[in-house]
């Protein structure tokens, strides 16, 4: 039990969040930051989120089936200026709070301005655009970060041209590190297939993220869920408050991603071929699963706040009780000493030779009776 | 504390109403005043609000890309007898308490009674018509206002003609100032483009207000809840409610919001361009977030509300379990004290020689036992 | 306050009900009387309401755009008998509850059984039915009379022909009067339009006599509202239920409207103009309207149950914290003066000098920690 | 008071279930008998009720316009052979659960095997099913059995063939008497319209007699919410249990049924004349009629919980206001008699000469301070 | 009582779950174990599931109409060399967690990599999809094992070609053996019909067994409604839970089969013959019931635990009314009792000859006039 104690003690620090003042600007954070748009021309370059320590930095992977080249820290004109050879090039860009650099790249690539709004407004609702030139898409990333032991949330901006993928993210992750490692690789289909394919896969993986973060949530319920079982505490509900907080978050981020790849999926989307739609519907398939399990959740925690003020209810019932018992027998028995603790003239009983052990029968008998008649209504 | 405290006790005057008595006029303000109204003929020109201290104002921007001529406080004379030069014409009209010049204007522009009844029900819902020769819109604005920190809450008509755009306000606000400060500037698409864009720079100011109060909704909410997982007071409960109370209110306004907007996008109106219909869109974005975030405050208001039932419930259970703990120790003591304070002919226990010392012995020994058995129950 | 509780003191009587007993009824008005028509054939001649004390009355409204015939109490001989004169004609029947009458005027005008038991089975739903000769329009009207300062309810039925309306009303009222009265001054629009026009301000009276009442349910949730906040007794969570359950009722009446007006404005009814439309659709908005009131209502009344049920908490918190406040600190007084009372031989303290100052001081003492320690713990 | 307390003693005698057992089957009876199908192969015989003590007997009503034959407790050879003469034909069966007989004449009549495992599998949901040959309908039929003061549930199967329509019921009942009498009667539609409009008629004598049983339901409602108000005891809530429980059984009957009629009215079911669907329309609005019903006693159920809860709290509070009002009176008081009790040498009260006058005013001017406290605290 | 007593003490170990422990690893197995798929290329054949120990086993059946060949644990080389002789053949694979036999057997035949994964992902919801060369269903698979009185959980694939069904199942069960047994007799449809029948039996059998699960569940609802109804404690509370809990499971595997079936049903799959669509749809009707069972029984358990709170208030209240009763009728005789025993100097009442009598006659009267009290506000 000593280790579950700890563990669970330990509980708010592995919650589903940065850091416990991040708890409040999650609430806060909800919103684009009003007062610096509100009033502003549409498509102003102003980025609304507050991880604003990431250094800006450009990445590149210019790939075929056959060839793979890979740049770090490359500058904006270097990619402005990409030689149209018929590669396949995959642009990472990481800091956009760097507002102006985003807009730069924007304008180069001829992305619109609302979009390019959408790319910096981080806390919008995920999102997709299919315009003229490109497809844009906006989602909400979660990621387990297991050296730190808490889970990070940002919003990643796809842009997808015939011949670009652009990819936007709040600051450095190693989410998109296994699709690395398959291009670099080389290995199975991720190599020959168009940059589609590539958006399909990037999108899984931040979708697959979604399940180690559910399961970490599963775990913390479970003992929660054995906490209130045995002792419930009003620590315990806090917690189970917690979640249920953070589970409004997920489900803000999970919700609306239905719809999103829904769209990528259905939608006549000339960008997305035939084929990669198989795979957008495997996608798809894994986003409703990720939502079914959010509800579920939903339901669990409801359920053991039901079950939290079963055992609070029963809690103070057998409080009551034990209070009850110690004062309809010692009640009774207090008054009859202190009867016999007056100074009366003519008391029979204090002549009598056994008086005294007459007494204490007298007392014994009344407890003995009263237990009886709390042991026959199955009060103890 | 001390100033968390002083800030939470201010909350009252800083809640999401004009005034204490407004709050009750909310409920009643929820009707057109219906017994004002009720039989009138269709199209009767009634002001139904309570706002009738405005003075009746016009104010003119008169408009091309290269030209601007700004009037204030003109006559309604005037503005029938607009020059056709095809400038672009924003009247702004303030103070429609004043329901016989309404009347006069809407019949000078060939606007129709039930449209005119539509314009001056303030308590109506927000709506859209598109008739032969004119759109009317009319949406409520929810406006912080930062001196007196409080926030105001009125209803805004449009009605867009080909060559004209009416406001009508029921009092004077800046809300739109940012606008026309970007009229007066110049710069940036606003100038150029028809007033089909005008109509959407100003809804999308009305919808950016909205996040502004749902920030200090935010803020507000933050506040509760760290105050009643600390301390949890009856107080905090009653400002929980009335920000259910509000929240009730803002979801009034806000969604049918979604309706209106989309109805401005999809629906084939003859006066919005194609073009202008890609910044329409993302409006209706950020007034799906706007629900969005109005339905995660309901979710938020009602886990508090369970949160502090926890609390309370606990705080109950601690001072049941401290008398508890009082009384199962000195009930049987007194008791013990009580028997002893008989005077019995033959107490054996009176002629002892550590009489008075067995005695003390008997009690510390019965208290400490009892305590022992509270502790393994973990009730200490 | 006294005023104020005065006013609460009447409510019972003032609530949106006819009589104490009516509430019940209301309960089993919800059902056709089932016992008397269950088992008879369909279309059977059966008035299934309770208001049999109207005595049979038709009166007639013939006019055209400049005439206008009134004539009250006439027999029906008379209207079988209408001269085919291009007049519009409004015959309005009171006192269904002579149900053999009404038979008889439905044979004459070729009105189907099964539409004559709609308009006698006052218990039904609201309803609408386009036949090939007529439309039928059924009702629930909510009225309230200011001079008795109680609501009524009954079923009004419209039947539309090419050349007649026909309306059913249970009993003797007048919430039409306000119609009647604009025929008979002959202005604005109503002697000129059609009878369809005539349908449309009839409807709409019964529409804007639900904001009537709403605006009166609005008072009195206000009135409960404060007097919760500020007392919570259980006088008025009874109220608050029995506001609950008229809300049932009224809910009843108004959701299924919005179906009736939306099919009377939306479906090709050829005996409504397209023109009249217009002004259904002005009707259908304001429906919608008091559903969203009533809805908003809906959620108020259970978040002011939550408000109770937290004054009453915190209520029982206080009695149980005095409670637990007294015997907290004078148990253990109570134990220690019970001990000096025993008569042992060698109680070292009686024979000190100062033993009866040092007794009080030891019990002033105790006294003083303990309070200490209920400040300490902000329990007082 | 006392005539209603005896009313509502016999409650659990009148509620609307067979006998106490039957409370338990219901659960147990809403599946088919699971462990006597499964792995049996499609459209096996076997009846699943649990009715087993009705007589299997057929009775035969064969008419046309102008004759009438009525046959009792006739031979399956007798049906199987009826003269095919233009007469129509109605065959109703009674005790189903002797399934060979009713595979027999299913074999007979040409009805599908699966069919005919929904004729005996008497859990299943009401159903409608449109062969090439045949129509098939299942309903749920409540039943008011006014002798003995219970109601009666049980399925009821319709087959419409061109000239012959089989009802199959599960016991003997009376339910289509009221049919039967206006078929002998010869009086109205009845006779001259074809079996279409039979199958109509006894369909909406199954519908009518829900609102018989939904009457009875909200009497028995009213009295617990009477009693409620009144006393607010244990015993009210297990009924309201018991109700609540019994509209989970009849909501699972009327809600599927609203789906059967409508398909019965919409879809092009060639059996059924275009004119017969006008009078199911008919019964369709009254289905949705009880449905209405059945969310409302729903809604009326769950506000009578609450109601009860806070009787019950404000029952709490009151006795323990009643505890702490007493307590705190005497405790104090005890204490100081326990220290006038004390042998001390030296009390200087003792020898006043008023001392016990003036011990007594003390002790009385306390309680009525204390007393005076709580007047002003309006705990009293 | 005790029979029933004994009975629920055994439930934990009747109930839903195959053992205390997998009730965790319920909410953990909600999920692909994410860990290991995260990152994967699409199509990567690894098993998701905890149960490995079962043994991999490859069963046949090849028929037609009249032949029966059975062939048990053969080599995956046989059933892919299966001579193309017209017979119907099913294969059916237990142990699928040998991940790379079950690649073999995939590539074998065609089966997709995206396939492939959904059949090893065993936490995934059921889902059908139909591609150009097979049709691929999965669904949860409940059984009741009646030796060991646990239930069974797992996934079951079906992969149907032109002349092939293959089924693969996480462990060996006995749920197909009905079907088995029907094919050995061929007797009825089973061998005369196509490989879409044979699936169409075994899905309905899997349908078949949820009704037995859901059956047993009943029953054990019903024993915890009559534990609750008569005395209501803590265990009864948690087993409610438990149960809530199991259903949430159950739901998530009920409800998307729906989807699944009415796919089957409805779309143009052109593997399914028109004639099996007819008793597909009577699966369908058969998951609708289980679906809406499921439903009734979370109403059942959210009855059940309002009526468990209303038991526990009503244990307090009782608990609370005998300590008020005990403690008003003492306290005041013990102060009585005290203030008697102090050595004033002159206390009347000691010199008068009948004291001791009338002091009893005191006490006595005041508690007969306290009973008189309590009985007349009927709290005894």
């Amino acid at each position: 039990m000593d280790k579950l104690t700890k563990k669970i003690i330990d509980l708010p620090k592995r919650l589903l969040v940065e850091e416990p003042l991040n708890l409040y600007s999650g609430i806060r954070g909800m919103f684009r930051e009003s007062s610096k748009i509100a009033g502003l021309p549409p498509g102003s370059a102003v980025y609304t989120g507050f991880r604003k320590d990431t250094p800006f930095n450009i990445d590149l992977f210019s790939y075929s089936e056959n060839t793979l080249e890979e740049k770090n820290n490359i500058s904006i004109e270097e990619i402005i200026n990409l030689p149209k050879d018929g590669n396949f090039n995959w642009i990472n860009i990481e800091g956009i709070h760097h507002a102006e650099k985003v807009k730069e790249i924007c304008e180069a690539f001829g992305i619109h301005p609302l979009t390019m709004e959408d790319i910096l407004s981080v806390g919008q609702r995920p999102q997709i655009d299919d315009t003229e030139n490109y497809l844009f898409v906006a989602l909400k990333m979660l990621q387990f970060d297991s050296k730190k032991n808490k889970t990070l949330n940002e919003q990643v901006s796809f842009v997808l041209t015939k011949d670009l993928l652009i990819t936007f993210q709040e600051r450095k992750g190693d989410t998109f590190e296994a699709v690395r490692n398959r291009l670099r690789a080389g290995k199975g289909r991720i190599r020959k297939e168009g940059l589609d394919y590539l958006l399909y896969a990037l999108v899984d993986t931040v979708v697959d993220h979604y399940f180690i973060v559910l399961e970490k949530f599963g775990d913390i319920l479970e003992e929660i869920e054995e906490r209130i079982m045995f002792q419930g505490q009003k620590r315990d509900f806090d917690l189970l408050y917690t979640l249920k907080r953070e589970l409004i978050h997920i489900r803000r981020s999970v919700w609306p991603l239905r719809e999103v790849i829904s769209k990528l999926e259905r939608d006549e989307i000339k960008l997305i071929r035939k084929h990669t739609r198989l795979y957008i519907r495997d996608v798809y398939d894994h986003t409703i699963q990720a939502i079914d399990s959010v509800e579920t959740y939903r339901d669990f925690i409801s359920s053991l706040g039901d079950l939290y003020q079963s055992v609070i209810s029963n809690k103070l019932n057998q409080v009551m009780k034990t209070l009850t018992i110690f004062s309809v027998i010692f009640i009774p028995l207090t008054f009859i000493a202190g009867v016999y603790g007056i100074n009366f003239e003519n008391v029979p009983e204090f002549q009598w030779e056994y008086g005294y052990a007459y007494f204490w029968s007298l007392l014994i008998g009344m407890a003995v009776i009263t237990l009886g008649i709390f042991k026959y209504k199955k009060w103890m």
